[in-house]
């Protein structure tokens, strides 16, 4: 497992451009005699091992695409593809699936039904692979859907879950304010795009503390400020560009009417035109009550696991998201970091890197939650406790 | 002069009431054999002069209304009505009036023309004395018309002039914000008008800032926030009220349009409705360019007058202004601090007095200037001078 | 049980002049031969049950004052006192009280342990009755706590609970802002209060959009905006109270700091003086997970119970939140809402009322509970999972 | 005139690099036979030329350097020099002065006294010539100055002056708010610069509108707003740049304190720090009160003028201010706008042209102007007049 990783770490791709990656990944299958499906949705692969009777359809997922960013480890598996870098864990992810599909394999007259991993492109970059994969099918016939992120800031031995929302929706939008250049010292014959785009900065402030449920979570940050001009003129236009997070589909919607409803009110209020864009992202991750306290019920049960938490929902986004839209499952953080590591360079840093022994609790964790889901029997009744 | 100030300032009317004030003068004039017409446009009385033979009108006017304000001097001449006092000098105006028009009165063969003296009500409070004054006809066949304040605050000696605006349009506005109530720890249920009223508050600044051109002169000021509930409920309703300040009809106009469309503006940003109301006051006093000449020339030759001096404009507000609006003229200050007050008070405040000889002052400068006037010849051609 | 709450609810007393309710109780222990403290802390009354044998003791609390409404139900048992109203039924909470009390009085040979009945006054108005009862003594060797809020918003039938923060922090700000005062068209010689405040007003917004972990909770909330004047002047004083929501003391403590940062800043920048001060309010109930647990397993076991629900937190205050910093326990929501009313009344509005057969769930659920907590063993161990 | 006009047209040089026109200048004097001294304070040339006898010292300044503009004007002497080109018209301002000079010095036996033609480079430019070129003593014995804009939006036959200020001190500052980055779902981990902009940005719309009395002329524009980023970052650092114009020195002192009070508060409230520069540019220019009498006097005789008007003051700079802050004198517009066009293209404008018969109206008006304050008698006492 260890092995795979380190090769992948060596020949990072970026997304949408994971050719080699996808190759490797479905020669090792094939080598395993495992059946799969190539270019699902673009460069993602699918294989699908049957058990010992007919049974439920349980999927994992591992995605496979790295960052442009330079790897500066000085390690021997460091990254050889100049300004490519696994730095966020995806080779490992692919590593313990592929691994984990053998031990599948190689056991499969122990259990019923289908195991069904998904190996997806393009994680990283939005519109991302999840969303093409499932057009392609690569959902069909599944019952439950697992997976999991190595995460280098949490301890090797635990695990971090949440049921409910556990990443947020991640937005980009856009402001552009059409006002009136001139010579600064005649404001009044211009419309000033920089007073009024600060006015617009400072009242967007208002979207988050009058206007959603404190009880709900969401943010509004402007992250690009552009109105750049000589000192003696009045700015002609300015153009803010920024992020929202949310966990639930009502709040974005919420933010994103009373986003235009200010905006338009204080350009009319100065008398300008504006153009306002909202490219939504990948949806807030929400996992599935039942399916969490499977897992957590199963990742207290493994050896090497000494933490089971519910953690805080994280406002990062993941595309994982998209399989929880259709079938029930849950997405939990696998600990990465040795006890030898002090302070753990951050996911996406140029000198990230990971505990490997987290890969087999991840694997185990998986299997685990993977065997008894498919043992699951369907539920007869509605649950009393209703979130 | 001086007995009459003191018998007026120990019987001060507030505007719209001077009934005994009226009489008094009238009787004046009843003695003194001059005619004159009594209840003009409300309280007003005119008195009208006629000369030696035919020629120009020139008129002059002073006002006889005082303030709702308790006399808190410790004088044997203070008001002897409880909250009623002269504090603004009025019945200075009234005494240097009378007493000039006796001497016009005396010298009439001296002299050609007719001398109009309006001794105007309701000063003080809008829409005062002077439009209906007016409208009653009292500047009917009037060439030119002069007025001066007595001014505590100069030295008695001094003349204050300036051609063009030298008084403010002194407009009212309020603003009502009809939000949305609800409980402090909900703000998401509902609109919260104190926010809204501090964004409207706040991007009024502008008005001034940016859209009025640099070299006039304007104010917009908020006298007024009024929206006192309780700590833990979100606020209903939102009152602003105030003031604008302008010498230029088109400043005030586009104050207007500018500010409706902030309000608007920002109300419709935040789906909330409002009333404006916006009430013109005074218009500004704009003295003309070779009245004002003339004034300077005349005050230059008094005995008594030790400086003629420019000065700058007042955002205070005067319904003379109205009489300049009709027919040329100009309306100066007269000093009126004497040189053994050190802090004079300054007028509209409950222990305000002036400088009972600058009454001779106003007087002599007054009928200097009649009497030019009175003899001036009508101008034959352009000047090449325009401001 | 309803002829009890009948009784109480046409005698209300409010907050702290509970004298002839408290002595109610006093009398219905007497007549029953419980044992009882009163004047406990101020008008608490707090008795106590003795099992068949030593063991655990478990507490209750019911709250007994009213609210400064005027009842305006038209019902036989609405209130005899004018301008006062049992309008958040916690006249229900001690009729509910007194006779679980008495079923466990009667059932005393079949348990072990202690059971404590807290009676406490002054739970509508801060400092609230719970802080003196505790410091009182009311706790003293009470193992935990139980207590419940009929709820008429929610179906009878339903127990929602919550573990951790159930409701707010509930605090109370007033900012003063001293600037001068002066003329309204005379800006620069005076420091304009209104502008000021409506300056800290909008920057405050950012406590919450920017300053504060987007996944907690926190409200910053401005009731009032006090500065009331003439149109033509320009404010001498602002005064701003508001309250502020949270359920983390460090949420709360940062929220302090940074208001204090952010209205000392805004009034340097300004050149003004203010005052600002904070006052803690009750701090959030936080109820604690193994004891939410057992009262989930109980509720569930009561016949009438139909709903046992995960609730969302309210930002509204409750000093039971003193009793949870001192011992384990839990707080959670008795259902009263009849199914033949439509659209009830909610608390403190002048015509509230609760369905009275919530009273007999809340008693048994109470019971089932308290039960439940004489018999557990200690825990031997921590538990793996941890919030 | 016009042929040198044109010549230097074409050859334009940009400020500090006027070598080649300080030569031609130099060479026009050695021709003429008029002594002169070469690189004052620069590339500056001053010629001076004795009258018949001892008298008063009257100084005429031209200014010669051009603009970084490629001439898009189609005429036969369009600029040569690529991407340099007499926009503002300072070439005819020097062939102006040049056969004034020659006309002077042909008719010296007709006047006493001195002329001293001052020939001043960089004018565009700050720091700008004038200054240099006083601290090298052009102005030594220099009784009065006086100096023309050739005004291409003015009709030929106008000369506008102005009394007081007539053009504005015209200053730049620069502000940088150093905030601390982040990721834009995390606001409470960073500093918010461009919120922090915004605010500082609003706030300073506050000096105009509140610090400043509304009598005084001021503008402070914010020409651009710098913080481009990712959308998905918290802006590190925002840097706003911009211009303040104002006539007096005590408004521009006060808004420099106001802007850093104001500044350093808004900084504070937010705990990050800052680094402001304000670099004082031209000072206003304040023309002398006798001087720009004179002027008019002397207009009014001169047979091509039409009209002698009392002109707005602008919001523009001039270095001409420095030469008036030493001795008296007037600076005033001289109309070049021919009849034939409609409407003409603005200095700085790559067409702009103007004129070239006004220049024969700046020399005429220059030229009476001189020989009236040549023959001035020293003024005996003060004006009672006092502005």
């Amino acid at each position: 497992m260890v092995e795979t990783r380190r090769f992948l770490h060596q020949h990072p791709e970026l997304s949408f451009q994971e050719v080699e990656t996808a190759r490797y990944i479905q020669n090792f299958y094939e080598k395993l005699g495992v059946p799969y499906k190539a270019n699902i949705g673009g460069n993602g692969v699918v294989a699908t091992i049957v058990g010992n009777g007919p049974g439920r359809t349980i999927a994992l997922r591992a995605d496979f695409d790295a960052l442009p960013i330079q790897d500066e480890k000085n390690v021997p598996y460091a990254s050889k593809v100049k300004g490519v870098m696994h730095a966020c864990g995806h080779d490992g992810h692919t590593a313990t699936l592929l691994y984990l599909a053998k031990a599948f394999y190689e056991t499969r007259n122990n259990w019923t039904g289908k195991i069904v991993l998904i190996h997806q492109h393009a994680e990283e970059y939005a519109p991302g692979g999840a969303k093409s994969m499932i057009e392609a099918g690569c959902l069909d016939g599944v019952d439950e859907i697992y997976g999991t992120h190595l995460w280098a800031l949490n301890e090797t031995g635990s695990i971090g879950y949440r049921s409910g929302p556990v990443m947020a929706a991640a937005d980009r939008f856009s402001i552009t304010i059409q006002g009136k250049g001139g010579h600064g010292a005649a404001p009044h014959n211009s419309k000033d795009s920089i007073i009024i785009g600060s006015q617009i900065a400072i009242a967007l402030q208002q979207i988050v503390s009058r206007r959603i449920n404190p009880i709900d979570t969401a943010v509004v940050s402007i992250g690009s400020f552009e109105a750049k001009n000589a000192f003696n003129v009045i700015a002609d236009k300015a153009t803010l560009i920024g992020t929202v997070r949310t966990f639930k589909k009502d709040v974005q919607e919420k933010i994103k009417i009373e986003m235009e409803r200010m905006i338009k009110g204080i350009c009319d209020a100065n008398d300008v035109t504006y153009l306002f864009e909202y490219d939504e992202g990948y949806p807030a991750v929400v996992n599935h009550e039942s399916e969490t306290a499977l897992l957590v019920h199963c990742a207290k049960e493994i050896q090497e696991v000494q933490t089971v938490s519910e953690i805080e929902p994280s406002m990062g986004g993941e595309d994982f998201a998209y399989y929880l839209e259709k079938v029930p499952g849950t997405f939990f953080f696998t600990g990465a970091k040795s006890p030898d590591t002090e302070t753990p360079y951050p996911h996406h840093h140029p000198k990230f890197d990971f505990d490997e022994n987290a890969m087999l609790i991840a694997a185990k964790t998986l299997g685990a939650v993977t065997l008894q889901a498919l043992n699951k029997q369907p539920a007869t009744e509605e649950e009393t406790v209703v979130r």
